[in-house]
């Protein structure tokens, strides 16, 4: 496994890793959105900003079918790279893990069964409360239900998440918690004024030190579901947040509500943990004593672009895959090198031959 | 378990039970809705017809909660007999067999997290088809995939239902497929002139051979989504399909899509097997070679009117009731004196302390 990066607990990054390798695995792959995604240039994830809505179900088909049926095509940036959701598909389909989709505030919902919470999207936070406060207590409280439930199935939970424009949210959250976040983004010239504008303007609204008070002015849906879910899921199975720096703020949100470090991890690719312009290892030490764990995917020696573009900073991270890959690689005992053939197959039938 | 009968194989029938006892095990609990049940007199399931719809997101809140948020009071019979939700309840808390409540065709959605299948309510048979051939379609691939994810998750899956109306449906769809049914009823006089008319008007418009067309014409969505499910889900794990003739019109339905018998069974109870007015056992071993075993809860000793009325004739089955109970029994090795014990606590806490 010397793909793998530990950061924090070296021990209990092992054991976790461990547990993953000889216990039943289920992958928790949860869709949102939040409606700072339609700020013109804040994302690349999806080719244009009317298209971004469909992004989380169409990766959510993607990862079921092999291909999408709310739009025509999988997932990608204007100029055509692939969204992370195929780095997921490989991981699960190598291994055999399970996995179930769950809705926590997209509107357009996937074409096939999937667990609905009820949430509504989130608000614009440049100009707007994200959710009222019965809405993210609802979000707590339903992925706490859905957090006991999954993990009554299962002897480790991964939990990714799909939210166009979620890193500007995650870094207004983790910034209102007071930690001092530079955060990470799907595009390689990451927009980092326009995000700190729009930063700033959320957390100009902040008027209580309540944390579901502060997550309502500038988090979104998936936030507070998914550290319901990691708290509820946490006090009996192992849970592995698959992502990068918006599973940080759904950490520094659970910290206030209460999980179990014992039993969490944290799982991504190294594009994240290596990338300069954001600090990812040092945020979460400063959360608490969980071991982040990072895979080195080797995308830079893909012989297709779209792959390659990942290493070059491109997309980084999402839809759990550097988690995922992290879980597959320990439970298939397959190399880097197997891997990334796998991924290429992937691609080659989805993006050449189409 | 000398509160058990079995029908047909009893070797399988115990071999059943014995992985039950000694392997995981999870719920599956199934709403929906055919508007046939808005034929005044049709059923009680429900105190009047208008509210007839809130009963299975209701029976669902009950499940989770044991409370209703849908509706202020727990469903009922129009003289104040509960929802035989409240044995499936006693049932899950008694041996902690996890649930997942999953909707095909409610459009009432309950007040937790579940999981949408996206199909609507089934017309009423009287006057129109149940659902377009499409949707038949739809039901039975998305059944299909959520049993292969669920049986990736347990070595033993429950399915139950509640289907207001349900009753009427599954006869007219086991008569369609050239059984000699007798169908049980939530009344103890069953109003079997209405069925027969009701049923004799659905069975006219039968006009193709074909599974899915006569399905769509004299059916519910819960029939196609469940059976979708047993196809897919005993190709892995075992399955025992939780109630009476709904779950014997699945099984007709079930041997037309093609599933593992071997890993079938029906689980049910003695009020549904005892019932003069149906037939259940002999329509079951005309399908196949399912092993179908029902549970005496002893009603008829309970300190209770409102519990004894299922003895009477009142309710019998519904919400996985007896499958539940006979799972219970197994798991947790609880007597029948101890587990209407427990089921009088539960009544208790919600029926009398209101």
């Amino acid at each position: 496994m010397n793909n793998f990066d530990i950061f924090g607990d070296k021990q209990r990054a092992n054991n976790f890793l461990d547990s993953i390798k000889n216990d039943k695995t289920l992958f928790a792959f949860v869709m949102s959105y939040t409606k700072t995604c339609e700020i013109p240039g804040i994302t690349i994830a999806g080719p244009n900003s009317e298209s971004m809505k469909f992004t989380p179900p169409a990766d959510a088909e993607f990862l079921y079918y092999g291909n999408c049926k709310t739009i025509e095509q999988i997932p990608m940036t204007p100029d055509g790279k692939p969204t992370p959701a195929i780095i997921t598909k490989t991981a699960l389909e190598s291994s055999s893990i399970p996995h179930m989709t769950i809705n926590a505030g997209s509107n357009i919902t996937p074409k096939l069964p999937f667990i609905e919470s009820g949430l509504p999207s989130g608000n614009n936070i440049e100009h707007q409360n994200a959710l009222s406060d019965s809405i993210v207590t609802h979000a707590v409280e339903y992925g706490r239900i859905l957090g006991m439930t999954l993990s009554s199935l299962t002897d480790c939970l991964l939990i990714g998440e799909s939210i166009p424009g979620g890193t500007t949210t995650a870094l207004a959250a983790l910034r209102a918690f007071g930690y001092d976040a530079n955060v990470s983004s799907s595009m390689p010239n990451n927009p980092r004024e326009l995000k700190e504008k729009i930063v700033e303007s959320a957390l100009k609204r902040i008027d209580s030190e309540h944390p579901y008070s502060i997550i309502g002015k500038v988090g979104d849906p998936m936030i507070p579901f998914v550290a319901g879910m990691l708290s509820a899921a946490s006090s009996v199975s192992k849970v592995m947040l698959c992502g990068g720096t918006q599973m940080a703020a759904v950490l520094a949100f659970a910290s206030k509500i209460g999980f179990n470090e014992d039993n969490t991890a944290i799982g991504t690719t190294s594009y994240v943990t290596n990338d300069s312009s954001a600090n990812l290892p040092k945020i979460i030490s400063e959360i608490g004593d969980i071991p982040l764990i990072s895979i080195d995917l080797d995308l830079e020696n893909s012989k297709f672009d779209g792959l390659k573009a990942y290493s070059e900073g491109y997309g980084k991270e999402g839809v759990g895959a550097g988690g995922t890959a992290i879980a597959s690689t320990v439970k298939s005992s397959i190399n880097k090198e197997k891997f990334l053939q796998l991924l290429e197959n992937q691609y080659q039938r989805f993006f050449i031959s189409q």
